[in-house]
Protein backbone atom coordinates (compact mmCIF):
# COMPACT_ATOMS: atom_id res chain seq x y z
CA UNK A 1 0.00 0.00 0.00
CA UNK A 2 3.12 2.38 1.01
CA UNK A 3 4.21 1.90 -2.50
CA UNK A 4 1.00 2.60 -4.21
CA UNK A 5 0.47 5.92 -1.72
CA UNK A 6 4.01 7.12 -3.14
CA UNK A 7 3.12 6.38 -6.98
CA UNK A 8 0.23 8.77 -6.56
CA UNK A 9 2.35 10.94 -5.12
CA UNK A 10 4.52 11.02 -7.75
CA UNK A 11 1.52 11.25 -9.69
CA UNK A 12 0.08 14.28 -8.01
CA UNK A 13 3.91 16.39 -7.88
CA UNK A 14 3.47 15.96 -12.06
CA UNK A 15 0.47 18.89 -11.39
CA UNK A 16 -1.93 16.66 -13.41
CA UNK A 17 -3.66 15.04 -11.00
CA UNK A 18 -4.49 16.50 -7.32
CA UNK A 19 -4.36 15.54 -3.73
CA UNK A 20 -7.52 16.69 -2.21
CA UNK A 21 -8.21 17.25 1.30
CA UNK A 22 -11.05 15.21 3.42
CA UNK A 23 -13.58 17.25 3.92
CA UNK A 24 -15.72 16.87 6.98
CA UNK A 25 -18.81 18.74 5.97
CA UNK A 26 -20.70 19.19 2.39
CA UNK A 27 -20.23 23.35 3.42
CA UNK A 28 -16.72 23.20 2.88
CA UNK A 29 -16.27 22.73 -0.18
CA UNK A 30 -19.86 23.98 -1.56
CA UNK A 31 -19.47 27.12 0.74
CA UNK A 32 -22.06 28.99 -1.68
CA UNK A 33 -24.80 26.95 -0.18
CA UNK A 34 -25.94 28.99 2.60
CA UNK A 35 -28.20 25.90 4.38
CA UNK A 36 -26.70 25.03 7.80
CA UNK A 37 -29.11 22.75 10.31
CA UNK A 38 -26.77 22.31 13.54
CA UNK A 39 -24.67 19.68 13.59
CA UNK A 40 -24.37 17.76 10.48
CA UNK A 41 -21.52 15.63 9.16
CA UNK A 42 -20.60 14.37 5.40
CA UNK A 43 -21.46 10.73 5.82
CA UNK A 44 -18.19 9.61 4.78
CA UNK A 45 -16.02 11.62 7.86
CA UNK A 46 -18.77 10.56 10.62
CA UNK A 47 -17.22 7.58 12.11
CA UNK A 48 -14.36 9.25 14.77
CA UNK A 49 -11.34 6.88 15.86
CA UNK A 50 -8.30 6.70 14.05
CA UNK A 51 -8.28 3.64 11.24
CA UNK A 52 -11.57 1.99 12.31
CA UNK A 53 -14.50 3.70 9.69
CA UNK A 54 -13.71 5.53 5.87
CA UNK A 55 -9.95 5.87 5.94
CA UNK A 56 -9.07 7.72 1.99
CA UNK A 57 -6.92 9.92 0.32
CA UNK A 58 -8.02 10.98 -3.22
CA UNK A 59 -6.22 11.83 -6.57
CA UNK A 60 -8.06 13.86 -8.72
CA UNK A 61 -7.31 14.74 -12.66
CA UNK A 62 -10.01 16.88 -13.40
CA UNK A 63 -8.57 17.50 -16.85
CA UNK A 64 -9.82 13.58 -17.43
CA UNK A 65 -12.34 13.74 -14.61
CA UNK A 66 -10.67 10.96 -13.44
CA UNK A 67 -10.32 10.03 -10.15
CA UNK A 68 -8.00 7.41 -7.95
CA UNK A 69 -8.57 6.78 -4.56
CA UNK A 70 -6.97 4.97 -2.05
CA UNK A 71 -9.45 3.45 0.79
CA UNK A 72 -8.50 1.34 3.80
CA UNK A 73 -12.00 0.61 5.12
CA UNK A 74 -11.82 0.35 8.78
CA UNK A 75 -13.26 -2.40 11.28
CA UNK A 76 -16.61 -0.64 12.54
CA UNK A 77 -17.13 -1.06 8.49
CA UNK A 78 -18.02 -4.94 8.92
CA UNK A 79 -20.91 -6.64 7.75
CA UNK A 80 -20.12 -10.22 7.11
CA UNK A 81 -18.08 -11.10 10.14
CA UNK A 82 -14.40 -10.28 8.78
CA UNK A 83 -15.56 -8.77 5.67
CA UNK A 84 -16.58 -5.09 4.68
CA UNK A 85 -20.11 -4.60 4.38
CA UNK A 86 -21.28 -3.90 1.22
CA UNK A 87 -23.00 -0.79 1.92
CA UNK A 88 -19.73 0.79 2.65
CA UNK A 89 -18.29 0.30 -0.12
CA UNK A 90 -21.25 1.52 -2.17
CA UNK A 91 -20.70 4.58 -0.31
CA UNK A 92 -17.52 5.18 -0.82
CA UNK A 93 -17.63 4.80 -4.55
CA UNK A 94 -20.60 7.20 -4.83
CA UNK A 95 -19.05 9.52 -2.70
CA UNK A 96 -15.61 9.78 -4.56
CA UNK A 97 -17.40 9.67 -7.94
CA UNK A 98 -19.42 12.72 -6.87
CA UNK A 99 -16.32 14.43 -6.20
CA UNK A 100 -14.85 13.66 -9.23
CA UNK A 101 -18.19 14.82 -11.03
CA UNK A 102 -18.54 17.79 -8.98
CA UNK A 103 -14.86 18.92 -9.66
CA UNK A 104 -15.50 19.81 -13.13
CA UNK A 105 -19.55 20.67 -12.55
CA UNK A 106 -20.79 22.62 -9.38
CA UNK A 107 -24.57 20.92 -9.15
CA UNK A 108 -24.90 17.80 -9.68
CA UNK A 109 -27.32 14.53 -8.34
CA UNK A 110 -27.06 11.14 -8.22
CA UNK A 111 -29.56 9.38 -10.34
CA UNK A 112 -28.13 5.67 -10.52
CA UNK A 113 -25.95 3.83 -9.22
CA UNK A 114 -25.27 0.12 -9.93
CA UNK A 115 -22.70 -2.30 -9.05
CA UNK A 116 -21.26 -5.61 -9.11
CA UNK A 117 -19.87 -7.90 -6.25
CA UNK A 118 -17.21 -9.92 -7.59
CA UNK A 119 -14.90 -10.84 -4.54
CA UNK A 120 -15.72 -9.53 -1.40
CA UNK A 121 -12.86 -7.34 0.54
CA UNK A 122 -11.43 -8.66 4.08
CA UNK A 123 -11.53 -6.64 7.08
CA UNK A 124 -7.78 -5.12 7.24
CA UNK A 125 -7.54 -4.99 3.73
CA UNK A 126 -6.82 -1.98 1.16
CA UNK A 127 -8.15 -1.42 -2.07
CA UNK A 128 -7.52 1.34 -4.82
CA UNK A 129 -11.05 2.48 -6.77
CA UNK A 130 -10.36 3.92 -10.02
CA UNK A 131 -13.04 6.28 -11.26
CA UNK A 132 -13.32 8.01 -14.52
CA UNK A 133 -16.39 9.66 -16.49
CA UNK A 134 -16.96 7.89 -19.94
CA UNK A 135 -18.99 10.03 -21.36
CA UNK A 136 -21.61 13.20 -21.41
CA UNK A 137 -24.91 12.83 -22.92
CA UNK A 138 -26.69 16.09 -22.13
CA UNK A 139 -27.19 16.70 -18.77
CA UNK A 140 -26.06 13.22 -17.99
CA UNK A 141 -22.71 12.28 -16.82
CA UNK A 142 -21.92 8.49 -17.23
CA UNK A 143 -19.05 7.16 -14.82
CA UNK A 144 -17.40 4.02 -13.90
CA UNK A 145 -15.58 2.58 -11.05
CA UNK A 146 -13.60 -0.34 -10.42
CA UNK A 147 -12.33 -1.71 -6.70
CA UNK A 148 -9.10 -3.22 -6.77
CA UNK A 149 -6.47 -4.78 -4.29
CA UNK A 150 -3.45 -1.93 -4.13
CA UNK A 151 -1.50 -5.60 -6.04
CA UNK A 152 -3.72 -4.95 -8.66
CA UNK A 153 -3.97 -8.93 -8.74
CA UNK A 154 -8.36 -9.08 -7.65
CA UNK A 155 -10.72 -7.12 -8.72
CA UNK A 156 -13.50 -7.03 -6.09
CA UNK A 157 -16.53 -4.63 -7.38
CA UNK A 158 -16.84 -2.85 -10.77
CA UNK A 159 -19.94 0.30 -10.82
CA UNK A 160 -21.08 2.14 -13.22
CA UNK A 161 -22.89 5.43 -11.96
CA UNK A 162 -25.22 7.97 -13.45
CA UNK A 163 -25.14 11.83 -12.48
CA UNK A 164 -27.68 14.48 -13.24
CA UNK A 165 -26.03 17.87 -13.85
CA UNK A 166 -28.37 20.34 -12.67
CA UNK A 167 -26.69 23.23 -14.67
CA UNK A 168 -24.85 22.37 -17.48
CA UNK A 169 -24.56 26.46 -17.68
CA UNK A 170 -22.42 26.74 -14.63
CA UNK A 171 -19.15 24.95 -16.01
CA UNK A 172 -16.14 24.81 -13.42
CA UNK A 173 -12.88 24.45 -14.48
CA UNK A 174 -9.65 24.65 -12.50
CA UNK A 175 -8.40 27.92 -13.67
CA UNK A 176 -11.86 30.06 -12.40
CA UNK A 177 -11.79 28.22 -9.13
CA UNK A 178 -7.88 29.50 -9.04
CA UNK A 179 -6.15 26.44 -9.50
CA UNK A 180 -7.76 25.46 -6.29
CA UNK B 1 -44.05 8.29 11.41
CA UNK B 2 -45.98 7.33 14.97
CA UNK B 3 -49.14 6.59 13.07
CA UNK B 4 -46.90 4.11 10.52
CA UNK B 5 -44.76 3.31 13.24
CA UNK B 6 -48.13 1.83 15.47
CA UNK B 7 -49.33 0.35 12.06
CA UNK B 8 -46.34 -1.86 12.15
CA UNK B 9 -46.30 -2.89 15.78
CA UNK B 10 -50.12 -4.30 14.57
CA UNK B 11 -49.14 -5.91 12.02
CA UNK B 12 -46.52 -7.47 14.10
CA UNK B 13 -48.78 -8.09 16.82
CA UNK B 14 -50.69 -10.56 13.91
CA UNK B 15 -47.84 -13.11 14.67
CA UNK B 16 -47.39 -12.89 11.05
CA UNK B 17 -44.34 -10.32 11.21
CA UNK B 18 -41.53 -10.24 13.42
CA UNK B 19 -39.63 -6.73 14.73
CA UNK B 20 -35.79 -7.40 14.51
CA UNK B 21 -33.65 -6.63 17.19
CA UNK B 22 -31.01 -4.41 16.12
CA UNK B 23 -27.49 -5.91 16.20
CA UNK B 24 -24.38 -4.37 16.86
CA UNK B 25 -22.13 -7.00 15.17
CA UNK B 26 -22.78 -9.68 12.94
CA UNK B 27 -21.39 -12.07 15.12
CA UNK B 28 -24.77 -11.95 16.74
CA UNK B 29 -27.33 -12.80 14.60
CA UNK B 30 -24.65 -15.23 12.63
CA UNK B 31 -22.95 -17.02 15.96
CA UNK B 32 -22.39 -19.93 14.20
CA UNK B 33 -19.25 -17.81 12.18
CA UNK B 34 -16.48 -17.56 15.00
CA UNK B 35 -14.11 -15.71 13.11
CA UNK B 36 -13.55 -13.26 15.59
CA UNK B 37 -10.87 -9.82 14.67
CA UNK B 38 -11.41 -7.87 17.73
CA UNK B 39 -13.18 -4.78 18.12
CA UNK B 40 -15.32 -4.87 14.83
CA UNK B 41 -18.85 -3.53 14.64
CA UNK B 42 -21.42 -3.97 12.12
CA UNK B 43 -21.80 -1.04 9.67
CA UNK B 44 -25.09 0.38 10.16
CA UNK B 45 -24.59 0.53 13.65
CA UNK B 46 -21.47 2.18 14.34
CA UNK B 47 -22.81 5.86 14.61
CA UNK B 48 -22.87 6.29 18.59
CA UNK B 49 -25.49 8.97 19.62
CA UNK B 50 -28.71 9.09 19.82
CA UNK B 51 -30.48 9.97 16.29
CA UNK B 52 -27.60 11.26 14.69
CA UNK B 53 -26.83 7.96 12.08
CA UNK B 54 -28.89 5.01 11.23
CA UNK B 55 -31.98 4.80 13.58
CA UNK B 56 -34.24 2.14 11.80
CA UNK B 57 -36.34 -0.40 12.91
CA UNK B 58 -37.45 -3.69 10.79
CA UNK B 59 -40.15 -5.74 10.86
CA UNK B 60 -40.32 -9.12 8.98
CA UNK B 61 -42.70 -11.53 7.72
CA UNK B 62 -40.24 -14.75 7.07
CA UNK B 63 -43.22 -16.17 5.20
CA UNK B 64 -43.27 -14.12 2.52
CA UNK B 65 -39.61 -13.25 2.69
CA UNK B 66 -40.94 -9.14 2.78
CA UNK B 67 -39.49 -6.77 5.22
CA UNK B 68 -40.51 -3.30 6.30
CA UNK B 69 -38.28 -0.73 7.33
CA UNK B 70 -39.09 2.49 9.22
CA UNK B 71 -35.48 4.50 8.38
CA UNK B 72 -34.99 7.86 10.22
CA UNK B 73 -31.19 9.01 8.88
CA UNK B 74 -29.78 11.26 11.54
CA UNK B 75 -27.50 14.51 10.62
CA UNK B 76 -24.51 12.48 10.45
CA UNK B 77 -25.53 11.34 7.09
CA UNK B 78 -25.16 14.08 5.70
CA UNK B 79 -24.30 14.24 1.55
CA UNK B 80 -25.46 17.39 -0.37
CA UNK B 81 -26.25 20.57 2.26
CA UNK B 82 -29.76 19.45 4.17
CA UNK B 83 -29.90 16.32 2.08
CA UNK B 84 -29.01 12.85 2.88
CA UNK B 85 -26.38 10.94 1.45
CA UNK B 86 -26.45 8.56 -1.34
CA UNK B 87 -24.27 5.97 -0.35
CA UNK B 88 -26.33 6.07 3.32
CA UNK B 89 -29.04 5.31 1.37
CA UNK B 90 -27.88 2.80 -0.16
CA UNK B 91 -26.14 1.20 3.10
CA UNK B 92 -29.42 0.82 4.63
CA UNK B 93 -31.41 -0.82 1.76
CA UNK B 94 -28.51 -3.18 1.33
CA UNK B 95 -28.62 -3.79 4.98
CA UNK B 96 -32.43 -4.48 5.12
CA UNK B 97 -32.65 -6.83 1.72
CA UNK B 98 -29.35 -8.55 3.17
CA UNK B 99 -31.74 -9.42 6.54
CA UNK B 100 -34.41 -10.21 4.92
CA UNK B 101 -32.62 -13.16 2.89
CA UNK B 102 -30.59 -14.22 5.73
CA UNK B 103 -33.79 -14.92 7.39
CA UNK B 104 -34.46 -17.44 5.07
CA UNK B 105 -31.21 -18.05 3.73
CA UNK B 106 -28.40 -18.34 6.22
CA UNK B 107 -25.60 -18.16 3.61
CA UNK B 108 -26.12 -15.55 0.89
CA UNK B 109 -23.94 -12.67 -0.13
CA UNK B 110 -24.57 -9.54 -2.53
CA UNK B 111 -23.66 -9.79 -6.38
CA UNK B 112 -25.67 -6.73 -7.34
CA UNK B 113 -27.10 -3.57 -6.12
CA UNK B 114 -28.87 -1.03 -8.64
CA UNK B 115 -30.30 2.06 -7.23
CA UNK B 116 -32.79 4.86 -8.84
CA UNK B 117 -32.58 7.67 -6.49
CA UNK B 118 -35.75 10.15 -7.69
CA UNK B 119 -36.46 12.34 -5.23
CA UNK B 120 -33.21 13.52 -2.14
CA UNK B 121 -34.61 12.44 1.25
CA UNK B 122 -34.44 15.80 3.59
CA UNK B 123 -32.45 15.75 6.76
CA UNK B 124 -34.38 14.90 9.53
CA UNK B 125 -36.96 13.05 7.17
CA UNK B 126 -38.16 9.77 8.14
CA UNK B 127 -38.69 7.03 5.19
CA UNK B 128 -40.45 3.66 4.87
CA UNK B 129 -38.71 1.07 2.82
CA UNK B 130 -40.64 -2.13 1.38
CA UNK B 131 -38.44 -4.90 0.48
CA UNK B 132 -39.29 -8.09 -0.62
CA UNK B 133 -38.08 -11.39 -2.53
CA UNK B 134 -38.94 -11.51 -6.39
CA UNK B 135 -37.92 -14.46 -7.29
CA UNK B 136 -35.49 -17.14 -7.45
CA UNK B 137 -33.70 -19.03 -10.11
CA UNK B 138 -31.39 -21.36 -8.73
CA UNK B 139 -28.98 -19.93 -6.53
CA UNK B 140 -29.73 -16.66 -7.25
CA UNK B 141 -32.53 -14.92 -5.19
CA UNK B 142 -33.94 -11.26 -6.77
CA UNK B 143 -34.76 -8.50 -4.28
CA UNK B 144 -36.49 -5.22 -4.97
CA UNK B 145 -37.23 -2.37 -2.35
CA UNK B 146 -39.07 1.01 -2.33
CA UNK B 147 -38.05 4.05 -0.15
CA UNK B 148 -40.96 6.25 0.20
CA UNK B 149 -41.82 8.81 2.29
CA UNK B 150 -43.97 7.34 5.48
CA UNK B 151 -46.94 9.48 4.28
CA UNK B 152 -46.83 7.51 0.88
CA UNK B 153 -46.90 10.19 -1.27
CA UNK B 154 -43.53 10.40 -2.39
CA UNK B 155 -41.00 8.26 -3.82
CA UNK B 156 -37.16 8.57 -3.16
CA UNK B 157 -35.67 5.59 -4.23
CA UNK B 158 -36.12 2.18 -5.80
CA UNK B 159 -33.92 -0.41 -5.83
CA UNK B 160 -33.39 -4.19 -7.16
CA UNK B 161 -30.41 -6.49 -5.65
CA UNK B 162 -29.45 -9.89 -6.41
CA UNK B 163 -28.24 -12.33 -3.74
CA UNK B 164 -26.29 -15.55 -4.24
CA UNK B 165 -27.22 -18.26 -1.83
CA UNK B 166 -24.30 -19.73 -0.87
CA UNK B 167 -25.92 -23.23 0.38
CA UNK B 168 -29.43 -23.90 -0.94
CA UNK B 169 -29.18 -26.70 1.00
CA UNK B 170 -29.08 -25.33 4.58
CA UNK B 171 -32.69 -23.49 4.79
CA UNK B 172 -33.58 -21.94 7.38
CA UNK B 173 -37.40 -21.71 8.69
CA UNK B 174 -38.65 -19.91 12.05
CA UNK B 175 -39.73 -23.53 13.21
CA UNK B 176 -36.16 -24.38 12.94
CA UNK B 177 -35.02 -21.24 15.11
CA UNK B 178 -37.92 -22.09 17.43
CA UNK B 179 -39.56 -19.05 16.28
CA UNK B 180 -37.01 -16.38 16.72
Amino acid sequence: MRRQYRCLLAMAATGAWARLPSYCSAHEHLPEVLVMLGDTRLFLCTIKGAGVGFEYTMFLNAAECSLHCLFQPGPYLEGHPSLIHGGAITAIIDGMLGTCTLAVARKVMTANLSIDYLVPVPLGAAVLLDGHAERLEGRKVFLSCHVQSVEGDTLHARATCLFIWLDPTEHRTREEDGGR
